[in-house]
């Protein structure tokens, strides 16, 4: 499955959701003898917000690679429990101009601190059932331990940087939280707290808060 | 997929490499709320030496739980590269009793180090072609970080401790090594050189590693 084929399908698939095609990069990275493949094979990102039910083998193989010897995925999935609750699905949500940008920054991360060669993100939006997976991150390298740095990081990045929400489904209840490691979801919890407070402290406050929010688009 | 289809699978097909059925273990792993799950799961640890080509859909599937939100995996695939020289094939041995005994004694250190729920850990025998899959191993967890690490660890000691050999083939010429990493290597190629030696001292020598290699076997 080429990089083209995601492109493509993201958009043809009927869904409420909005998608936006895979984000294919260049990088410095080089295979150590150019003659090894008649063909060189550039490095690619590939980044997929989607509705679709996510497949690991599908994005293991967009990051394999013949010049690597190492793939290594992490794959975040729904659990049936929450602080003792019975979970029965969660539900994702994402701002997806940011949450796409702060995606691209963390494989231009990546690439700066370790020699990867392709590298996958995938992120489930919508119902996603017990056991099913929300995020397949796939990262390849011509050695194991840049590709097993690299998704770590990946993973904890992500959960502290891109904008996703998620509802929790309980048996009898439902309620939407951000990431808790997520510095977006204490800005708008700060912010709407201010806000519900409805002081003019309050109101300084949230001002405080979202004027840091929108520099933080400007400038990162 | 259950252990049991796997146990049958590797009875069942046919392969001149000799085969054996996948380990299942239970172990200290406790759900947050035993009636989260009306049927309790128990952990297991699934170890395959096989001929056949390994999916990464398959053995993830095989680690997924409803108690867990993280599954980590490390797929090692033949490069086409060697040292600067074009690699066609790979192709594995493995001393099977000890290389299982090996493998179920990592995954039970895991067990020690981090709350995991199952280990999964499956080799490829025989030929592996440029960029097919020659090691695939997965864990899951409830929370992430478990998994991630012991995924590492797992690859780490597999490369140090699994006697597996591993046969070159280039283009024009092929050559059979160990493991760099691994001590099992270092102990038959002092071996050997003792022996191709012939020496009195050599004798001696040899039969010191021999006799270090037989204690290994029976106490480990």
């Amino acid at each position: 499955m080429s990089s083209l084929e995601i492109s493509s399908s993201c958009f043809n698939r009927e869904t409420k959701l909005p998608l936006f095609p895979p984000l294919v990069e260049d990088s410095a990275f080089e295979p150590s003898r150019k003659d090894i493949d008649e063909v060189e094979e550039k490095s690619k990102d590939v980044i997929n917000f989607t509705a679709e039910k996510l497949s690991v083998d599908e994005v293991s193989q967009l990051v394999m690679s013949p010049l690597c010897g190492a793939v290594s995925l992490f794959v975040g999935t729904t659990r049936n429990n929450f602080e003792g609750k019975k979970v029965i699905s969660l539900e994702y949500e994402a701002y997806l101009p940011m949450a796409k940008n702060e995606v691209k920054k963390i494989c231009s991360d990546i690439r700066q601190k370790w020699p990867v060669k392709h590298i996958a993100v995938f992120h489930r939006l919508g119902l996603v059932p017990v056991s099913e997976a929300s995020i397949i991150i796939a990262v390849s390298s011509a050695h194991r331990a840049a590709s097993l740095e690299a998704v770590s990081y990946a993973i904890d990045t992500l959960k502290a940087k891109v904008p996703i929400w998620k509802k929790e489904i309980y048996e009898e209840s439902s309620s939407w939280k951000g990431n808790k490691e997520c510095f977006w979801d204490s800005l708008l919890k700060h912010s709407l707290l201010c806000y519900t407070r409805g002081t003019k402290g309050g109101k300084r406050k949230q001002d405080k808060w979202i004027c840091r929010m929108k520099g933080y688009l400007k400038w990162n």
